[in-house]
């Protein structure tokens, strides 16, 4: 890394936990790839003081924009000055930016990375049938990529049914003609299986999913980086199904956050 | 530098100009020395929004603290949990430990340093006259500090004298016997002349103090650290002083610093 000096343009990623985030390193990468003078750290932030830290670096005038991660993506929407139209479609926001002013301008990236992720390992998904485990701002932005990407229909389970069901609406906006349905723990009769769920991130976590509904004609894709292994990739691929970890989304997308929050020599 | 990780502990200095600072490339380098797995980084924070961003890092778990500088000194003591009574006699804090609960616990390292600097350059204070222009944050503390160092007299020059009355009357409570002065901008007849306000900072600032005073048996220092050399220190060396840069009294306290800063593998 080059050295920060007084004249550096810091960077930040939001999260809690804080441990497993990859972004700094890739984005690090990033800037010293593009000769940009920024840093990326790392800001361990609980839910009840997102506001608080996000009026705090609306004030730095150093500070160029974050990374926007668990649990904080949806509950920032509302925080900011103003979001992408699909941002406000998905009702997530994954990457600030700060504008010279201080305004707060957020974009969601996660649905697109995810897409490229798949595409980068070889798998399509036009003409495909997905099952979507979760309804949060990762989810949300995924079944907007999806329907994009065009699989042939999308099934949602999450604990709380009105999620899905708000998620639904939104969709059919975008995405009229789409089937759409509300799912069960049960997995079955789906090319594409995906956790975008947080479940998985600690050791006692409880599978997103009920695994015996998994068949080796399914791909199993994870959203969570770290483990990279989680127990949900470990039960498909015991069962014979081709696994893709949550890694390749963040790949995906490592480019297009440089972009957005202008990250430029 | 190491790389950048969700590990990595984030500390910040905040000041108004921020592109002068040198505390980043001091610290970082002393984090790397000691095997600490953090980062320091510039904040560029105006005087107006010192209370907000202060609130938001107080809420960043993985903060570890902030090197204070101007124009935040003085204002930031009333904003922290608790000072060191140094800091509370000099009515300045120049960092900041923010504590596992979030409390934030201020410190003043300046003056132990700016002595510490005029030392390691081979000048002993002890018996000698000093005269300081300045009454703010960084000259309280070299006031106190030139006062434990045992100088004979000190003679406080300032625009605004009740500042330098304020001054005199905690000097007094630590050091009863020690003659004080109310200074002009003549600094004639003193043999150590110290600039301890922030002109010199910009280019077109007016000078601290006025150089027809200065003579071939003082030393002049300054505070200031970028441009090393001042416009002042110019002067005094054109009138055959010998003169004392900025930098030492920053190299001078930055073990002090990391130290408080908790910076420990």
């Amino acid at each position: 890394m080059p050295e920060i000096t007084g004249h550096t343009r810091v960077f930040a990623i939001l999260a809690d936990p804080i441990t497993q985030v990859k972004a700094p390193q890739g984005l690090n990468r990033i800037m010293a790839e593009r000769g940009v003078d920024g840093v990326m750290v790392p800001l361990h932030v609980a839910a009840a003081d997102l506001a608080t830290v996000l009026a705090g670096l609306r004030a730095v005038q150093s500070f160029g924009g974050a990374i926007i991660t668990v649990p904080h993506k949806t509950a920032i929407v509302p925080l900011l000055d103003r979001v992408s139209e699909a941002a406000r479609l998905v009702g997530a926001v994954n990457a600030v930016r700060r504008e010279a002013d201080g305004r707060l301008v957020g974009e969601i990236l996660d649905g697109a990375g995810f897409v490229a992720g798949l595409r980068a390992a070889g798998h399509e998904l036009l003409g495909r049938s997905a099952y979507l485990a979760g309804a949060g701002g990762a989810a949300n932005a995924i079944a907007f990529a999806l329907a994009e990407a065009g699989v042939s229909r999308l099934t949602v389970h999450n604990r709380t049914a009105g999620r899905v069901e708000d998620l639904f609406a939104r969709l059919r906006r975008l995405a009229p003609d789409l089937p759409l349905a509300l799912g069960s723990p049960d997995p079955a009769g789906h090319d594409l299986v995906v956790n975008a769920t947080s479940l998985g991130l600690r050791p006692d976590d409880a599978l997103p999913l009920d695994p015996a509904g998994l068949a080796p004609d399914q791909l199993v894709a994870e959203i969570i980086m770290q483990p990279a292994e989680t127990p949900l990739l470990t039960e498909a691929a015991a069962r014979g199904c081709r696994t893709h970890p949550g890694l390749p989304m963040l790949e995906g997308q490592l480019a297009l956050m440089a972009d957005f929050l202008g990250m430029r020599p």
